[in-house]
């Protein structure tokens, strides 16, 4: 069964997804790196910026989840680029010549573009579609295997509202960001259709993972 | 040195520390007991119940902090009573003849009343007062030892951002309220001034202490 997973999404202890003032120059605005340090303390993180190190313990291991068994990505428009992408007609993303995703990767816009080949087996779709749609879309690329939801917090926020999460892993860190884009509004009793697992570790965040019951 | 503490506050997920259409009957609106199941499965809120059994590990231990060497407590208009209290002379407060608090305690009101000597050693004061004259006042009461925030989260929140709270326990909860009042707006960087310690119970509930470097 491919299952629709959100994986580490980390957030403020005020629920705060990502800063004020997102930008070229400032990708998660005000909050800076501060909500991913944890990550860039690990081995996978320390890796994904092609150095030595890190820890190789439960925030680690959870990192380690992100690219196993998925086919696909779902992401939104906030995720892609910043505020003004949309103008520029040479944007590819974040994340250089080869992205960390290797798999067709959705961007959730309402302006859509040709589809962009990257190396490393990432390719760049762009879709205007419903969550259900561009979850069916993704299904069907990533032939039989897991949907990662990559993201923003407004993205997750929408398919979390519709029901189509099937697996979450969000990551509370230890901070107050006071503003940006909040992931949890709207969300009352969520919890009812999952199973919820707390775990801390010692870099002082808090995992939080979401099963759908029966999955 | 007498310190200003906050005591295991029960904050859901998305940052709620009571939920809304508080009532009579429904002190802690639509969130209901659900904050607090944690508690009532320990030794302590078995005995505050008058019932036996219940755990005794690090949700238990970090609950008995509550009474030794505090002198005396803050409370918000809103913990003392449902919304109108202030039109019912004969309100006393929730907790019946004998409250838990055995101090003195400073009710936070627009509209003072007499005070109401309680069994126990608990008597309830109404001022109109500033966090900090609050505290001052509260602190001559405690006789040199420490001053217990009661909350609810506005007054929290008041007290923080004057920068008055020394050590404060938050429980983060594992369940999206949606709605109700929260704990920690308008709190941005608030970790800057604390050494801060996250960790997990089984009982899935997370415990957040914030010290005050230095005290």
């Amino acid at each position: 069964m491919s299952l629709a997973r959100v994986q580490h999404v980390s957030v403020s202890l005020d629920g705060f997804a990502t800063g004020e003032g997102l930008s070229l120059e400032a990708p998660f605005g005000h909050a800076g790196e501060r909500l991913h340090e944890w990550v860039f303390a690990t081995r996978w993180g320390r890796a994904m910026l092609r150095q030595p190190g890190g820890t190789s313990g439960v925030d680690d291991a959870l990192l380690r989840l992100f690219a196993p068994g998925i086919g696909a990505e779902i992401m939104g428009a906030g995720k892609f680029g910043y505020p003004g992408w949309h103008d520029e007609p040479e944007w590819k993303g974040w994340w250089g010549p080869n992205p960390p995703f290797h798999t067709p990767v959705f961007v959730l816009t309402h302006r859509p573009r040709p589809s962009i080949e990257m190396e490393g087996g990432t390719t760049f779709h762009f879709i205007d579609a419903s969550p259900a749609e561009a979850l069916a879309t993704a299904r069907e690329a990533a032939g039989g295997q897991d949907v990662r939801l990559g993201g923003g917090p407004t993205m997750i926020r929408d398919f979390l509202a519709a029901g189509l999460v099937d697996h979450m892993h969000i990551v509370v860190v230890p901070i107050l960001l006071g503003r940006g884009v909040r992931l949890w509004d709207g969300l009352e009793g969520l919890e009812k259709d999952y199973e919820v697992e707390t775990v801390s570790t010692p870099s002082g965040v808090t995992h939080v993972t979401f099963s759908r019951a029966g999955l």
